[in-house]
């Protein structure tokens, strides 16, 4: 709002979009306050007022910024219409909780709003019981639709894709099309960017992208336009799925069963979400992290998380009995104890640097065996250069901080360390390229390993040469 | 390739594209294999026959997996048509050394072939001296187009965009904006899926989805059928640009200048790329790795490296001076540099977790002013339940294991350990928190510090409290 509203007699309504967002197209704080203000006031008409402008999507990201409470009274006060379009939009937690407050007469009328994949995403998180009644509410060809994507597999290709889809057969014209485009408009998608050309069995054979239609005259026939197309099976996985949009610059793929009949058809703008929580479960993985979304609970968050500090607690207790094993040679140096962390330390930071590039070269498919060997030999490189460069730095600081005990603690040090980042760059590679072999997600549980290993080798190393060397 | 094809007389061209992808789309370590020998044996007509029928997306990635010497051999055998197709698809370092060998006339024409955006892309990387001639042997129109898009500040709208984009003046109607398409074609962008509505001084007032527009009749003014959209300032950061896209699955959105004026277009698939590129900037930014592709040598990722684990050096000294200070309670009690570790590594853990949660709600613009104290209080409370868990554990253990010094040192690690996570979850949040409300990357040297601190106070509370209480 502008600074001069107050001066103004009838001045105009707030424009809502403006006030909700920042210059980034954020949600600015301060509406989120006064969103929070009004539902304490339990004023419904400000917070309708707050609320009706807004995007689908933006009132999703609110939701995420208040605690259930305030969602519980947010939901009572949106259009219905409104209601239908934030749903597909909201994290799974917070869609779950907010579906349990909708009545389902009100949700059967939302989902068919919806298109396939949208209405069926929600339906997914239904309760057993509130699913039958919400679909038992809702027409035939809705109800069907939402079945059938339902019974393909979850992160499948056939999940992802919408039904409605834009076919012409082999023998039309432009002409043909756009009269059945103008006539059927109806049963199209609401927005496509394709028109897949398909031969009697509805077998994709090429694809027009819509810009190219309008530019050819009417009786161009689709055949002299089409383009082949990319097709993605019903059983892909999401992630393969999203791999071949980004690689290709795909707009929308059609999909087919394993007849290779058209079934559907993926979009871009699906594809963006995979993207991105593909890549936050791996930042989240390498972390030690289970998913976890802004609703969570402290207990859900501890649930998710304490299995990995207790497997961390059991390889920092291996860790700790190396250490035990040289108790002697402590004892009699203990400037050993306050050296090692930093063995342990570097060899760690080393280990989970070539970790962190090893799992995202295989997440973008950039490593795969051609080129593994030679990814293993340039880390190994990597590592005795990082080694050579700050062994001397440390060795040295360490032979003058313990002058007055023994100089040669610096030598001992120095090479501890150049073999630890062997070590690191060893196992921070060759641990995810493993996991990967064996078809397992190659983030999951390799931090904990890789810093496991160093702090082992780490320890067994420097307090071992410290004994042949030093006693 | 089926096994049936030995038993054929006239076996079918071998389909080159079913050959050198794998059924998730992936180049197969064979076909690399394959392009290395026919590059080691100089067989170019063999190289050619390999190259020919791949997309350009699958050259940029053989191209990855190659070394230079194998590169070089491969460019001069690319199709210049596919070469220049390629270029756009190159990491960056890749880019710079295949330009290096390709004449500056085949490299002009090359250009003229691609999109505004792309042709900028690939000029950017040109040496100062070999910029001038390229772009010198271009047509005056092209070159200006490439110039204006290089005017814009890196990584801003501008430099994204395709200055080709589809407008349309208000009083037209669906018929004469088919009309103009078809009579236009050549000077629009060749994929387009809105038509930008404007003004007479050319501010967009609204778009029509293509698809839209095909449903409706001829007569249909397009301002009866333009909806709201949403324009990208041209100097807006691309990062915010892909924001914008993602939450409001936007396909395309106008470009304007300070103006208002409509100057170009940026589409979904230049999105794609940059929330790639972000979320690889953050995962690796977290383990302390400069940006290396896989064309990177080894010095290069040296230099990349070195400098974070000079920084870890620096930090894990201190961390050893703090245990200097209780020389005497280690030499006293040898268990307590047994243990230790343990405190420290338990803390830097459960840090690092809360800093990747924290950073990922920041990327994804879940975390602002509004939330901040709940999610900190959260963390806290996280924290606190962890080590009201884990405590016991290694208490009990540590108290085992060493009951035949003094059983109260379980006491001890246990106690140690509950504050160290409380410190944590501190670190964890608020580091990235600060951070970004100063305007830095909250990814930046993040890890370090936090576990820089973990590890202080890990060895500070454990040491202090034990000589308090067991000396």
């Amino acid at each position: 709002m502008s600074s001069t509203d107050s001066a103004l007699l009838n001045a105009p309504e707030p424009d809502i979009e403006h006030e909700a967002l920042g210059e980034d197209y954020a949600l600015t704080p301060a509406f989120v306050e006064k969103v929070i203000d009004a539902a304490d006031d339990g004023d419904g008409l400000k917070l309708r007022g707050l609320l009706e402008d807004l995007h689908p999507a933006d009132v999703a990201d609110l939701m995420g910024f208040l605690t259930a409470e305030h969602r519980a009274v947010v939901v009572l006060w949106l259009p219905p219409e409104l209601l239908a379009e934030t749903l597909p939009e909201l994290d799974d937690g917070i869609r779950e909780e907010v579906l349990e407050r909708v009545p389902h007469g009100t949700l059967a009328e939302a989902l068919q709003e919806l298109d396939s994949d949208d209405a069926a995403a929600v339906v997914e998180d239904l309760e057993d019981d509130q699913r039958e009644r919400v679909l038992a509410a809702m027409p035939e060809v809705d109800r069907a639709a939402i079945e059938s994507s339902l019974g393909y597999e979850e992160d499948s290709a056939g999940r992802l894709m919408q039904r409605e889809v834009m076919a012409a057969p082999q023998f039309w014209s432009v002409g043909d099309t756009i009269d059945h485009v103008r006539a059927q408009g109806e049963e199209l998608p609401e927005l496509f960017f394709d028109i897949y050309v398909v031969d009697p069995l509805n077998r994709p054979v090429g694809g027009v992208a819509i810009s190219r239609l309008l530019r050819a005259p009417r009786a161009t026939p689709l055949t002299d336009l089409m383009e082949p197309v990319t097709e993605i099976d019903v059983s892909q996985d999401q992630e393969e799925v999203a791999y071949i949009f980004e690689k290709y610059h795909l707009i929308s793929a059609p999909v087919i069963d394993a007849a290779g009949r058209l079934v559907g058809q993926i979009t871009v703008d699906d594809i963006v979400n995979i993207i991105q929580e593909e890549n936050r479960e791996d930042i989240l993985r390498l972390a030690g992290v289970s998913d976890e979304g802004r609703g969570s609970s402290v207990p859900e968050i501890v649930r998710g998380r304490v299995p990995w500090l207790a497997v961390n607690l059991a390889t920092a207790a291996i860790g700790a009995s190396v250490i035990g094993w040289f108790a002697g040679t402590i004892e009699a140096i203990v400037a050993l104890a306050i050296l090692m962390p930093i063995v342990s330390a570097i060899g760690g930071n080393a280990g989970t640097q070539a970790l962190t590039v090893t799992v995202r070269a295989l997440a973008t498919r950039e490593l795969n065996s051609s080129n593994a060997r030679r990814t293993f030999v340039r880390e190994l490189a990597v590592g005795l250069a990082n080694g050579l460069i700050l062994a001397p730095l440390i060795g040295l600081a360490a032979a003058l901080w313990f002058r007055g005990e023994d100089w040669r603690i610096g030598l001992v040090i120095g090479a501890a360390m150049i073999l630890n980042l062997l070590v690191a760059a060893t196992v921070g590679v060759l641990t995810p390229l493993t996991l990967s072999r064996l078809k397992q997600d190659p983030a999951v549980s390799s931090a904990v390993f890789v810093t496991a290993t160093t702090d082992f080798f780490g320890f067994l190393i420097f307090l071992g040469l410290a004994t042949v060397v030093l006693l």
